[in-house]
């Protein structure tokens, strides 16, 4: 009852006000929206940030909006809520970026998936001009962290965050798109389908309400959610100046796990995130199994070093393979000239043929070794 | 005189033990080159170490060896002389890797480069089995860092080392070659063309003695020398196991700057490279400007973040920015309806409007404001 006051009061408050106005979800966040309601009723000039949002109160109606949003299968989550996903208080207190920041007073939903659900989230976000070598590696590492439970979240653009949401879907994984315009638009248009599926099976999050429009700011306050929401971001390819350094930037000061995939460096596509790793603000990951080991528990998927096959002489002592080298394939030779050739004491040689021949490693007739033919291969 | 009484101990003690042999390099660093030549005539049976190279003190020749090197154009260059370079001591003290380490007890020199001048010298290092990608990222940082007045150091191997040393060459720059076998010798015979460039016009140094055969365990005594030479190292294409991990492994030990360069991650051979970069062993570099940064004076070769080019937004408040992307570009808007797309009160609209305005970007006619032709261009 109370609950559902509180959400009438801030689905009102959405209405008036633009997506992450710092100020106004400061105050929502720290006043309740019920008391931040009244004070726009009772004292609307005490503030330029209340006298905008007064202003516009007259022009909404936030029990028709809520109703319509019901009947389209929307639902207004706020704090407070079940579902609500607590990882975004960290937004609270958290400086400004580009006037953008602080907890969203609600957030619009579309789609079956709760959003408590999030906690172990993934964001992967990069470019909208993507290579195809981008793409790939984005759709593998969703994939790949989807199918191990981690729900993905991307932005529903072009590029990056396409083959992301695709490659979630794919391993049957979870997968959100947190857009910048009202949850019940399609955008971009040639999305559709994707969306479509996204409300159906998934689910489909706005800070903005039903309807809004996407503009360019609404983009920067829907970024600090995508990296707020998720325990961890990666970015795939990240020109500079682009929204995904945006979303690593708000990923970075909320204390996420940032991540970054490296590319040719010939490639502007990758200049992005070249520099957010050689800046540090970016751990480097290289596929899906890096990406797990950053997120996951500790010691839940650990990824081993990448190593050569390891071969008999990484069991031999340095002067064993050293011997070993200076014995020769075809023409046999004494121990003497063997000695010479590594550089080693006489003694030190014979003691180690007679190791290497246990081993099978080398052969002699007559005091004349030489390396038996399968030991190269072996070796 | 006493120089040279110490040059020709030396001589001997090289050609009667293992480059980079830990336990000889140490003791003939804190003995003196003489007076461990003393020890092992004197008391050969004293350590382990020692019976092995006294053994073989009689089947060698100092005098005739020094004699013949220098016929063949070839110095020996030790601590003491003006030319040694004094950045090796730091070798000394460290810890073995697979037993290798240690100053020097002298270095084989063929060509008119002088030792003392690598003191800012950069070593480029990288897989022999390099795509075209990493040899041109390595010519290329090669010959703007040798073209900058820092000498690069490699080790004459296919792929990237013969990259490295082509880049410096082709930028009139400085290059020496580090061999594992004598500098005398062509290793790899196929680079004939370039080690005999380097030894007319840099130089070719090496730990072992002149004639010494490229045997495993001296690639990683040379690698030591590489880093320990360098200001700092760049590692280009590393497969896991690489002798480029060995030489990056010595350049972190000995606290020189450690760089990386990254490829496709769907590459096996930037594997390494990645790798370093992800555990924080080296630091990402996407070409020669990043490399000079790290190796430079402070201060004196700055990389600017990479950054789109500024547009006339990134001069508007967030308010004119939300305002102008409401304002319509074909059929106008009047100031209500812009808005309420806008999201913001009426007065603050009319405000930004007039502001973007008198900057040119958007025009009324009788209370119908569209944005100017020209603006989508501009902003």
């Amino acid at each position: 009852m109370s609950l559902d006051e509180e959400r009438r009061a801030r689905v009102i408050l959405s209405l008036v006000s633009e997506p992450g106005d710092w100020g106004f979800t400061t105050l929502a966040h720290e006043l309740g929206g019920r008391a931040l309601l009244e004070a726009l009723h009772s004292d609307p000039d005490r503030h330029d940030l209340l006298s905008a949002a007064a202003a516009r109160l007259s022009t909404v109606d936030g029990d028709a909006t809520l109703a319509r949003a019901a009947a389209a299968g929307m639902r207004f989550v706020i704090p407070g809520d079940a579902e609500w996903p607590e990882q975004l208080t960290a937004l609270h207190g958290s400086d400004p970026l580009n006037e953008r920041g602080g907890v969203p007073i609600g957030l619009w939903v579309r789609g079956p998936l709760l959003l408590d659900t999030l906690t172990d989230s993934v964001s992967i976000v990069g470019s909208r001009t993507s290579s195809s070598y981008g793409e790939e590696i984005a759709a593998g590492i969703a994939g790949q962290v989807a199918a191990a439970g981690h729900p993905v979240i991307s932005g529903a653009a072009f590029g990056i965050d396409y083959a992301a949401h695709r490659g979630a879907v794919s391993m049957q994984g979870h997968t959100v798109a947190v857009l910048a315009c009202g949850a019940d638009r399609i955008y971009p248009p040639a999305h559709r389908r994707m969306l479509e599926h996204l409300a159906a099976e998934h689910a489909i999050v706005s800070e903005a309400p039903p309807g809004a429009a996407a503009q360019r700011v609404r983009f920067l306050a829907r970024n600090r959610l995508i990296a707020a929401l998720a325990k961890g971001s990666v970015i795939v390819e990240a020109a500079a100046r682009s929204g995904a350094l945006n979303t690593a930037n708000w990923a970075q000061r909320l204390n996420r796990v940032v991540m970054a995939v490296p590319g040719p460096v010939s490639s502007g596509s990758s200049e992005g995130a070249h520099h957010l790793i050689r800046v540090g603000a970016a751990t480097l990951v290289t596929g899906g199994a890096d990406v797990l080991e950053l997120v996951g528990g500790s010691g839940q998927h650990l990824v081993s070093e990448p190593r050569g096959p390891s071969t008999r002489r990484d069991r031999m002592s340095v002067k064993q393979r050293q011997v070993l080298d200076a014995v020769p394939v075809t023409c046999g030779a004494t121990a003497v000239s063997i000695a010479t050739v590594a550089g080693l004491g006489i003694i030190e040689v014979r003691k180690a043929l007679g190791r290497l021949e246990d081993a099978g490693l080398v052969t002699q007739a007559g005091g004349s070794w030489v390396v038996r033919p399968e030991t190269s291969a072996m070796v």
